[in-house]
């Protein structure tokens, strides 16, 4: 089966993520039945363009790292934006990838949003939607009988949402904790190891995983975002990013790490549901926990959910030192989840 | 939909899963249309009953708890034994859960064969079929088209082949390390905070851990096994434990652990498989490892399985003190599963 692809947002994950279709296309087709034909990418600055044919991805992706515009490529015309990329490109699959405003989820939930209308499938690896709008978005993908999948959101590509949506079946997810934020935890495990604060967020900008504005990671909004999407997803919540009780990283000294270290304990931004009298509260703080467990052994760019269920226990997943391709794959992984739901 | 359900062994796994059965029956109607009916108990000592009718499971479970015989229960009749069992009962699922043979994986694997070629779906809590015959039985089920599913055999009902079969889709797994064995981990732990070899191994039995044979545990045999069964699952290897390369836990002492822990080390039966240049080689031996790393944070009773992966880079899962409760939801999860892949 032949899926046409649009691509809202060209960015890093999006261009990985096309390398990635060409070097697995093979076992694409002959595992899972499928073909994919870009017909449409949509940009902020590098312009937006369609095709009734197919675009050649590299040509695109090596225009846009050499900073240049796509129009003009062969068998394309160009368009004025997004919008008119879903309007227009008749496309099976919307993958939205594009920058996010993360105090509004916005434009990708706009985005997603009008391709569900329009039936399409949606893939996306922002955390923004499903924060501000999981369960209207849901609602729409149900209605009109398609797919709306984001494993990308936390996590990069392992397996989070699938898992609790797969592989706990008939479980109930009660609560959780974890640590989303890679930019804050490779400071807190740089400075653990005596380097300062500048030098470790200086180091984590050379990485190309801190925020466009530091301030999301540094002061907690990044993690906090992440867990309301958990919490949206995993337990049927309608909470939004205002809601979190939140403390980012700032202040914490390298004497206190050092002395949480001497003590066999680790200072790391946690992200916290639980359920309250009040309901289901989520914070985001820095807790000092034992380095000796599957929150406090996580270091560098690694992350960590552990879930507490009622009929499973406690279990947790962890990814180790992620770089793009992991994210890259959780739009793979999407991607053979949305054609096989199709059979 | 009413699923037949035939149980060949009725030990603490079963009669846990049979009241997990009965607390959840109405969530598992609403949700997943599954009706469940005993018709079918088989033990080794306690007598093999099957009925026309419905075999009141708590009643059942009463029965052997006060070391009584399952013969005479209202509407039953008495059979010979568990292959019996599987040719009279006409179940639709046949719940395996009988105590194994660690190094001949029987009598489970006679069962299952059996219950397979009469096209029965087979659910196994026992690693000894994975070990010693997963390429034939997994043939014989896709022959049939009925399902033979096994999460409870490692890490209870921790997704581990779930999560490699459904929320992996594409990836290869390369390789993987793990700590598999909770009776050595426990003991490892616990001489780490000053306990002796025997007072850890005396509460171990106490908790109900420990293999009859304790030797199976203490010798690596349990841990080689689980890891015989993952590299056969989830590598598509046909390896037989007696090719594990294999050491146990005995002559640790615990000024070792003491050093090591003093090191931020800590020693740990570790069941490795890698590729190597003569193909697939497995090992169980103590390592001493990291504490802050999700094989060295494993401590008690707890595992950990990491996987090495083409795609999706390294991640691990972890299950947390799990108790009877957690290999009981193992074995729901694949009834949910099997009632799921009817549709």
């Amino acid at each position: 089966m032949e899926l046409k692809l649009a691509f809202i947002g060209f960015g890093n994950v999006a261009r990985a993520f096309s390398r990635l279709l060409d070097e697995t296309g093979r076992m694409l087709a002959e595992r899972y039945d499928v073909e994919c034909r870009a017909v449409a990418i949509a940009t902020a600055r590098h312009g937006s363009i369609v095709s009734d044919d197919r675009i050649a991805l590299g040509e695109a992706a090596a225009r846009i790292e050499r900073g240049q515009k796509l129009c003009g490529l062969p068998r394309t015309v160009d368009v004025a934006d997004a919008l008119e990329v879903i309007e227009s490109a008749g496309a099976d699959i919307v993958f939205e990838t594009t920058p996010l405003d993360p105090l509004r989820g916005e434009p990708a939930t706009t985005y997603i949003r009008r391709a569900l209308q329009r039936s399409m499938h949606v893939i996306t690896a922002n955390k923004g939607p499903l924060a501000f709008a999981h369960r209207e978005l849901k609602a729409t993908a149900e209605q009109r009988g398609i797919s709306f999948r984001f494993e990308g959101a936390v996590m990069d590509g392992t397996p989070v949402f699938n898992m609790a949506e797969y592989c706990l079946p008939g479980a109930r997810v009660l609560g959780f904790a974890g640590v989303f934020n890679s930019t804050t935890n490779f400071i807190l495990t740089g400075m653990e190891q005596g380097w300062s604060f500048d030098e470790c967020l200086s180091e984590a900008r050379n990485l190309g995983i801190v925020e466009a504005n530091a301030d999301y990671d540094l002061d907690g909004w990044d993690a906090a975002i992440k867990a309301v999407a958990l919490a949206n997803v995993l337990m049927e919540a309608d909470l939004r990013p205002a809601q979190v009780e939140r403390t980012g990283i700032r202040g914490i000294t390298r004497d206190e790490l050092k002395l949480a270290r001497d003590r066999g304990m680790a200072i790391r931004l946690v992200a916290r549901a639980r359920v309250c009298d009040q309901g289901l509260k989520l914070t985001v703080a820095p807790e000092s926990v034992p380095i000796a467990t599957p929150v406090g052994a996580v270091r560098g760019t690694s992350s960590v959910l552990v879930l507490e269920t009622d009929l499973m226990g406690e279990i947790a997943v962890l990814e180790n030192n992620p770089c793009i391709k992991q994210t890259a794959y959780a739009l793979m992984s999407d991607l053979i989840r949305v054609r096989t739901e199709m059979k």
